[in-house]
């Protein structure tokens, strides 16, 4: 016998969290449909031609490769000398790949489908990916990206639509207290410029991304080590430590960067999105810009955006930003784009320990009925079609088993109501609706029942 | 440079396709959740240790297995005896096959999580499973499988539910002409039992699946090549050439199979689920008793079912069953549960032969506002935060460039409105909508917009 077990890193969806999972899915999905992009699916196995050299080093050693199938030593030539190298041997037996992430292969689809796409293209993506890494606290193996790009057009406006976006979002959710930080890559290179080293400014992104973890000092000590010399660190922390509102950012950078030709067109971003968000709904409290945001990855070249949290600590629960070459590793160059992840597993815990799930997200079931003997049980078949008839989500226990046993089960499935169909409801052609959060019944007519469901649901 | 390339016997799924793909998965989802089923998921990969030897040789040999990761080389022994046969060096690099089908993790789930769930446990799952087969028209190596399962009672309510849940999916869908067919393995049994081979009966099964392939005399074909006798063939013609009602099949087998116990007791599930589906909603057309149909997989043990559309040629669109023994393999004997899968790659064909999706499931985006010069951008952001407002998908073309640009992005995208937001309307207040189907214009203010387009949401 065969003691069932789940591979380490990967995760079973219990109904109950299924259930308030697709609500953030559903939540998002109908965001992304409200603001013109449209859903696409790629397949979870790329060929490992498409997804190496991607992601890095690190990247490439935390893909998850599929064996080739068939017979596949046959083709396989000078065998000996696979068996001292792992690599070596995986590159003889595994052709494929799974997904790492949803960009690749959606820049792999443009690619492959230009002619076809109208462009600008609006599309969003969910669907899972894979990571070899090590399993850890929030860290898993398989996970689901949210992700939402528009490629083909520089416009600002559509920086501007992702913080409306993300508003909306979150908004659909109950999470109201965030904040989208926001900034651009120009900027930041217009600080490195100034402050003395434009050289290296990848390396100091890096850094200064840690900022939030570790601190000023730990940057500095980030910087020191990397041989940034002490008036570079000297000049960026004065920089960097500036506060004050968006507004009185915008005014310190524009006399700090004024002779940096790249960070003046930060700035000039910034002051644009900000104005096309005005244009829009007019102020946006969740909004900040932080010059200080630097975000990690390296194919970003303008704005950037990162939402967080601010009464759970969780770090970031989103990100994004604009490229402009995602496409020129498959040969089609010079294609910018902007686009939005929302980070679905930190979402959930924050609603979970906020409590933001309602009692409608919770579960699907609105009443059960219960099953009695034979009259009764046929008396409740006619009643449950009803019921369904009127677009009520509606159960029978199909067992006569004990009262107190369907209670139960009801209960564990978290549905609100009961309705009792016993022999006496029967003779007198009326149901016995319990409540189950208060325990309370009332006797009533199936036109009544239904009426009352109805009313509830809108 | 790579030109990029998916692997064989994968699809990309373009918006216009996924739209109504989607439209599909809700569809069923929502039938699914009136039904009272809950959603689960499991991890895309499971150890092989509980995928091999589930689906049969064959089945073990469609399974992909994922290399383990790192250096996998270095705890594997005496690997010179490896490199001669593939299964053999598969079994020390490889611990983790994709999931084949949503049934064995299913039985999985349940016996891992006995002791938290309410029985009897009514689960959907809609994931993509995978399989190494060879690629062939309508045959993929990722598709979708859509299973609702009901596991934890013998109830034959659960069957008549399954009649009912078929019916509501495909209505939701616009599917109408479609027939139901249903039967009891236990019938077969029966009917092998009369015609004089009761220990062979599996083998008689998947002879007789196919049936509506290969015709009658093929199926006598195949039975000859099994070494079944010329009276058991006769004997076995006889009793599945009759046609009549399903009232006037149940009386024709009560008395063909009188003497056969198990035969008898086929019989009294058949009218129970008549009687329960009566009970439900009177008589139901689309059902059909048909002693003829067998489905191939072996663990059916009762009831079982095959949907199929009548006036596409495509075999079955959905299909399932009951079975006494799914988690017995993983040490948990004596559940008894019924299941159905929806098969939406034909229902999607069947939908697009016949065309049945409508225009709202074709395009999510229900207006496109252009985009001029700077002052009309302005006002055009505004009045498309308000039409949002509104519950309306829409969104601007962000680029300021030509009129008909933008009209055959509209056009590309199927977005059936573009409202035109120039120097004009800016001066008079109003807009210009374009009924994109017709080409016709007409002058209106915002709130006679919104007020349409909210009409027309309901």
């Amino acid at each position: 016998m065969i003691k069932p077990s789940i591979p380490r890193g990967m995760r079973d969806f219990s109904p109950e969290v299924t259930v308030k999972r697709n609500f953030i899915f559903r939540s998002i999905r109908e965001t992304f449909e409200k603001f013109g992009f449209l859903p696409l699916e790629t397949p979870s196995m790329e060929n490992l031609s498409v997804l190496t050299g991607k992601y890095g080093d690190e990247g490439d050693k935390l893909l998850f490769k599929v064996l080739n199938s068939g017979d596949f030593l046959l083709k396989v030539e000078e065998k000996e000398q696979l068996l001292s190298d792992s690599n070596l041997l995986s590159s003889k037996i595994s052709e494929k790949g799974l997904r790492y992430d949803l960009t690749v292969p959606f820049a792999r689809y443009v690619v492959m489908n230009r002619n076809e796409i109208a462009f600008p293209f609006k599309r969003y993506q969910i669907q899972p990916v894979w990571r070899a890494d090590r399993p850890q606290k929030g860290r898993y193996r398989e996970f689901y990206q949210c992700d939402a790009d528009v490629i083909g057009t520089a416009s600002l406006i559509c920086e501007a639509e992702i913080a409306l976006m993300v508003h909306e979002a979150f908004s659909k959710l109950g999470l109201r207290d965030y904040v989208l930080k926001f900034n651009s890559r120009k900027i930041l290179e217009g600080i490195a410029e100034v402050a003395g080293e434009s050289e290296r400014s990848e390396t100091f992104f890096v850094a200064l991304d840690k900022l939030d973890k570790i601190g000023l000092d730990g940057v500095k000590q980030e910087l020191y080590k990397r041989d940034f010399s002490d008036d570079f660190i000297q000049n960026l922390v004065e920089i960097i430590s500036f506060t004050g509102s968006n507004k009185a950012k915008i005014e310190f950078l524009k006399k700090t960067l004024k002779n940096s030709p790249v960070g003046t067109i930060g700035i000039e971003e910034v002051e644009k999105v900000l104005l096309y968000i005005n244009s829009f709904v007019g102020e946006m409290s969740e909004i900040e810009f932080d010059f200080n945001l630097a975000r990690g990855l390296s194919y970003y070249t303008g704005i950037i955006f990162e939402a967080r949290a601010t009464n759970v600590k969780i770090g970031s629960i989103g990100g994004g930003g604009r490229y402009d070459n995602l496409t020129g590793v498959f040969g089609m160059p010079d294609v910018s784009g902007v686009g939005f992840s929302f980070g679905i597993d930190r979402i959930y815990d924050v609603m979970d320990e906020l409590q933001l799930f309602e009692s409608q997200e919770v579960s699907t079931t609105k009443i059960l009925i219960t099953n009695f003997e034979e009259n009764a049980e046929k008396f409740a078949l006619r009643m449950l079609s009803k019921i369904r008839a009127a677009g009520i989500n509606a159960e029978i226990y199909p067992d006569t088993v004990k009262l107190k046993k369907q209670l139960n089960y009801a209960n564990k499935k978290n549905i609100p109501y009961v309705l009792i169909i016993g022999p006496d409801e029967l003779k007198k052609a009326v149901c016995t609706l319990k409540i189950m959060v208060t325990g309370d019944q009332a006797e009533l007519s199936i036109e009544e029942l239904i009426k009352k469901l109805v009313a509830e649901k809108k």
